[in-house]
């Protein structure tokens, strides 16, 4: 029971989340902006250019974007860990009155928080860790995730947008190639939401509707406001 | 002393995380695919007409991104509770040996952990609040939450995206235009990596630096890349 309770908790790998944030972009973005280029030039060569330029702008933008979150989140964590273990060393009764907070959040009687409290504070490295996991919820980073979630972002954006785009290489007009990207990338977009529902234990079915329907609202915006202008 | 750690501890508001997340991707894409196509274009109309639809599709798809990420946010908070609202009354000793398991991480010792265990279990609502937070580490979300986030990211990323793309308009030839565009988006990105870092709790400096770097990287890439093609 334990077991299959925690396997249905499991929440998405770091790896996944990271294909996850750059392909829902990399499908959508170049797509959206190859049909709104669509409806407004002749030629699929500016299609192209403007799609790969797009794709180099987006994959860089998003994969940089991740590199430097990740190093933010280790920034962070050194710079409050370094704090909490200078405050443990200088006011630990301010500190202590801290690790009382937490249980008195979660309805504790004073007892039972003097008593917990007394507890943690006699292993001063053990202290700190709580302090860091509890107080401020903050977890160890990984040393490599933010260059891992850089090219993972990256290299997954890439991937999502070489999908609407290559119809264009082999299409004789902007229009015959947007039919064709419109097929491939709702079927990927389906396919994709289907996936990104199920590891992240939602419905299947619906995850891949409302993906596809983000991606065609998009694509139609763009060509919609590209033929006005 | 308590005061001033919790104010140095705070977090960004929901408000500017969705202000950030939209702009720092409106101000960069929109600037590097106008780069990009300046070295590959003639004309500054097709430059527009790209940008526009790009920035229609991207403000799209990161503003329903938001709005989906709130609403399965919501769903899997819905879901959780009602797990663990039955659980609490169908397997009412494997819920109390989870929240000893929370105190035992802690690094409690078995009797204090029997003693929690029994006073949070006493109170039934109590008890499942323990376990979202505590063993899922799950909040209860704000159920606005989705479509204010829709819309804060997509009029970010617009507002964003005209700043790159303005110059074009009052630009003869492409790279007349690329050349007021840099000057206006790298000052836009100083100033924007500048406040950015602020509110998160970083060196304003560096991140104003760092988001700069990135955006020139994103638009010398998109450059580079185009005029290859």
């Amino acid at each position: 029971m334990a077991d299959v309770h925690k396997e249905e908790h499991l929440r998405s790998s770091d790896l996944i989340t990271d294909i996850v944030i750059g392909m829902s972009d990399g499908l959508t973005v170049p797509f959206a902006l190859a049909a709104g280029l669509s409806g407004a030039v002749s030629s699929t060569a500016i299609i192209l250019t403007a799609g790969i330029a797009e794709i180099a702008a987006g994959s860089i933008a998003m994969g940089l974007g991740g590199y430097l979150a990740g190093k933010t989140e280790q920034d962070h964590y050194r710079s409050e860990l370094k704090r909490e273990q200078d405050e443990v060393e200088a006011v630990p009764e301010v500190e202590k009155a801290e690790v009382r907070d937490v249980f008195a959040e979660m309805g504790l009687s004073e007892e039972t928080q003097h008593l917990i409290a007394d507890e943690i504070a006699k292993d001063k490295e053990k202290w700190v860790d709580f302090m860091m996991k509890y107080e401020l919820g903050l977890e160890k980073p990984n040393p490599k995730r933010a260059r891992n979630s850089a090219l993972n972002i990256g290299i997954s954006y890439i991937v999502g947008g070489i999908v609407p785009l290559s119809p264009y290489m082999f299409a004789a007009t902007p229009l015959e190639g947007l039919k064709w990207s419109c097929v491939v990338t709702l079927i990927c977009l389906f396919v994709f939401g289907f996936f990104k529902a199920k590891v992240t234990g939602q419905n299947p079915w619906g995850g891949a509707v409302r993906v596809t329907v983000i991606g065609s609202v998009a694509a139609a915006a763009a060509f919609g406001i590209a033929k006005l202008f």
